[in-house]
């Protein structure tokens, strides 16, 4: 009789991970390929697993799926399980979680990238008793996935953490930020491609020393006051391709605290706060092994 | 045999609430009396309790408590249910839910004041479907309560969603902000006292159309923004004493749409906004009865 296992998406805008697991430390198979249209890339993935647990001689229990968005996250709503209104070409309305569980013929679990990488990361974790944790990612776009209580956040929509408005000194730094939305809002004044139309430089070419840095950490470090002042994580992770710069970090820290300015008083606000925000420890990683959770959460 | 009840205490910066009742509909006894010093308010308390249980022949099973902060909240800490480092003189590190058990030798619970608030309205709720709640406080402070998966959150410390750093444009408003820690935060912009220092006029004292409200909807539009796309709330309660100018609610309706610009697509974002922002449904009783459902819930 075939093994039971799970299968794992992870449908970024640019690339699309699949992998087959039984847990987080027996992994069966994985792939990576670029997304490309809706039809292209929902047959790349079940194709994938159609072949791999043909060859392995494993049966996929469920599968789980973190995915760019916006998604449709309510179960009542007929659209649920949908890619709704995003920008992507070709990708508006596709009913993302119902095409693969008719292909697949296996229940499917749905989230937005974000909140699978929350889960990823949250469930990687060594001390299990934080019931308030984030995951900020720093990229191409700027989300958020929160756990409060110990579960996801789902609410209204989503949590869209990226457009939330921060103070913008127009004297100090005079861009007036890329949001098609709200302009200077946090993702439009410091996502990576805010930075690069900003500086003429990708993240990656400027130099450590570039003042783009202080700039960078100013606005994540309000970013992260506002997130402090309102859930009171007890972790943060930030991650994404901006984050990659580590030297980040150190000024995040001396940043926030100057922010916050010793208001809320805890250890983890004070000499501990490497302890409170820090890198992915699945670098990245987390948004493949939080839609892995996903797949076995659905079977408990 | 004595009838059993609850006891609810909120314990404000000038005046205390107190409560007996057997559940939100059956109420025996109230009060309200000046917060003195923290030794004459705990035993005005306490003795309230006695002398009620004993003339009306009830025996109370718990005690909820609301109060002002900061407090420790954290049941591992030696000083969990202590008033904690405040402003408010002569209440510093006082052990309040510690010496109201010790004299009324029942349990108590203890949550923040806007905690307590966000419960009361919570479950003053028709509808119960609704996980994801705000209850903010726009007053002498400015605070927010959370209940986000059907939980209150505590989080590291506490929420202190009045100190979060929203956009000041110092140019229309050159008022540098009141609050000690922050200058220029959202409370030390748009809480009762900034009002009246930037107008040399009380809330209540200000006309309808004097341009100061035109500018206090700018800066609660902007909070509520960044609430929105912090946590995605189903019901947001806007209470508090600068909230009684019930004209605000129209403006901070629009002036949130036109900030959001259309982004995240809900009708209680859209047509529906009257359904998701509101004024409390309790008035001014949240917190006393949200004190009296963390007693109950002690009991359950």
């Amino acid at each position: 009789m075939a093994e039971k296992a799970f299968g794992a998406i992870e449908l970024g805008g640019t690339k699309t991970f699949v992998m087959i697991a039984k847990d987080k430390t027996n992994i069966y198979s994985r792939k990576i390929f670029p997304t490309l249209s809706p039809n292209q890339t929902i047959s790349d993935i079940t194709n994938f697993f159609k072949d791999e647990t043909n060859s392995l001689d494993l049966e996929l229990a469920s599968i789980g799926i973190g995915s760019f968005g916006p998604l449709d996250l309510d179960p009542e709503s007929k659209t649920f399980g949908y890619i709704t209104s995003t920008p992507k070409e070709g990708w508006q309305f596709t009913n993302l979680k119902g095409k693969i569980e008719e292909s697949l013929q296996i229940p499917a679990a749905i989230d937005t990238d974000v909140n699978a990488s929350a889960l990823g990361e949250f469930r990687s974790l060594l001390k299990q008793d934080i019931d308030s944790f984030v995951y900020i990612t720093i990229g191409t776009g700027i989300g958020g996935g929160f756990i409060i209580n110990r579960e996801l956040v789902h609410g209204l929509v989503h949590p869209e953490f990226g457009h939330i408005r921060i103070p913008h000194n127009k004297r100090m730094d005079p861009f007036p930020g890329i949001c098609p939305y709200h302009r200077d809002c946090f993702e439009g004044l410091a996502s990576g491609p805010a930075l690069e139309e900003r500086w003429h430089m990708t993240a990656e070419m400027l130099p450590k020393e570039h003042m783009a840095w202080e700039l960078e950490a100013d606005y994540i470090s309000l970013a992260l006051m506002n997130l402090i002042c309102t859930v009171s994580p007890q972790k943060i992770i930030l991650g994404g391709g901006v984050m990659h710069q580590l030297h980040l970090f150190k000024k995040i820290y001396q940043k926030t605290q100057r922010y916050l300015n010793n208001y809320i008083k805890s250890k983890y606000l004070d000499e501990q706060i490497r302890d409170l925000i820090m890198p992915p420890k699945l670098k990245d990683n987390s948004g493949i092994f939080g839609a892995l959770h996903l797949a076995i959460d659905t079977n408990k």
